[in-house]
């Protein structure tokens, strides 16, 4: 695979213009106390692509299975540790879907994103980080 | 440290709308081929994250010794693993700082970076991505 290549360019002392390999910019911000944020901390943006690694997972295997997914989202918790480096020492993950779906089918995904395919929660589940998940299908409301 | 909250809203079945705990939203897209691309994918934000990070790091720790820091960018290079889980291999990150500055500060600032403060770096690299960095200093331009 070509390498892929980012840049992060300082704005100012505390922010940052980030540009990814797929064109991509996205502001980091670390304001000083007082100050008014405008953009994601920097370990933030990791937890959203860990977030964000599982959701495309979930959608798209489940999708391949013929199953309808009318809503989905991830309510996710996380912990720093206290002392630098303010590493994520746990992460918990929520799957919410609406849909009239299968439940081994749902269980099924989540397993394989968790296991095979998303490489953002499996290099943090190797870096040590207690990364979990839970799941709730709210069947759909009935039609008129 | 309370629980750092956060959502993935899904927005159509390749794109999302990412909620961080900071209140920061970014939105995430996975484009099927051809589809024009309206997001950063989840990994390239983590990508952006370990870079957003180290560079905040190098920038506050030069401040704090006093340095000018006239410009300041990280130019990243990664790989990612062939098959899935497509984890990043490695990832170099080349340092580009102009200003008056002492060469012994700014590799100080970046082995702090690395080895003690940077979160983000630091949970991939004892995950198995192998990063290195460099850095390179540019004199500011003589004046008139």
């Amino acid at each position: 695979m070509a390498a892929l290549k980012a840049t992060i360019e300082m704005e100012s002392p505390r922010r940052f213009l980030a540009h990814g390999y797929t064109g991509a910019t996205v502001p980091i911000h670390f304001p000083r106390e007082g100050e008014a944020r405008t953009g994601p901390g920097p370990m933030e943006l990791m937890l959203l692509g860990v977030g964000g690694c599982t959701a495309i997972d979930i959608v798209d295997i489940l999708e391949k299975e013929r199953e309808t997914v009318e809503a989905f989202r991830i309510e996710m918790e996380s912990e720093r540790a206290p002392e630098p480096p303010t590493v994520f020492t746990r992460i918990h993950m929520k799957y919410v879907l609406r849909g009239d779906l299968k439940e081994a089918n749902v269980k099924r995904a989540i397993d394989l994103s968790m296991e095979k395919y998303c490489g953002a929660s499996i290099m943090l589940k190797r870096g040590g980080v207690d990364v979990t998940t839970s799941y709730v299908i709210e069947k759909p409301a009935s039609g008129p």
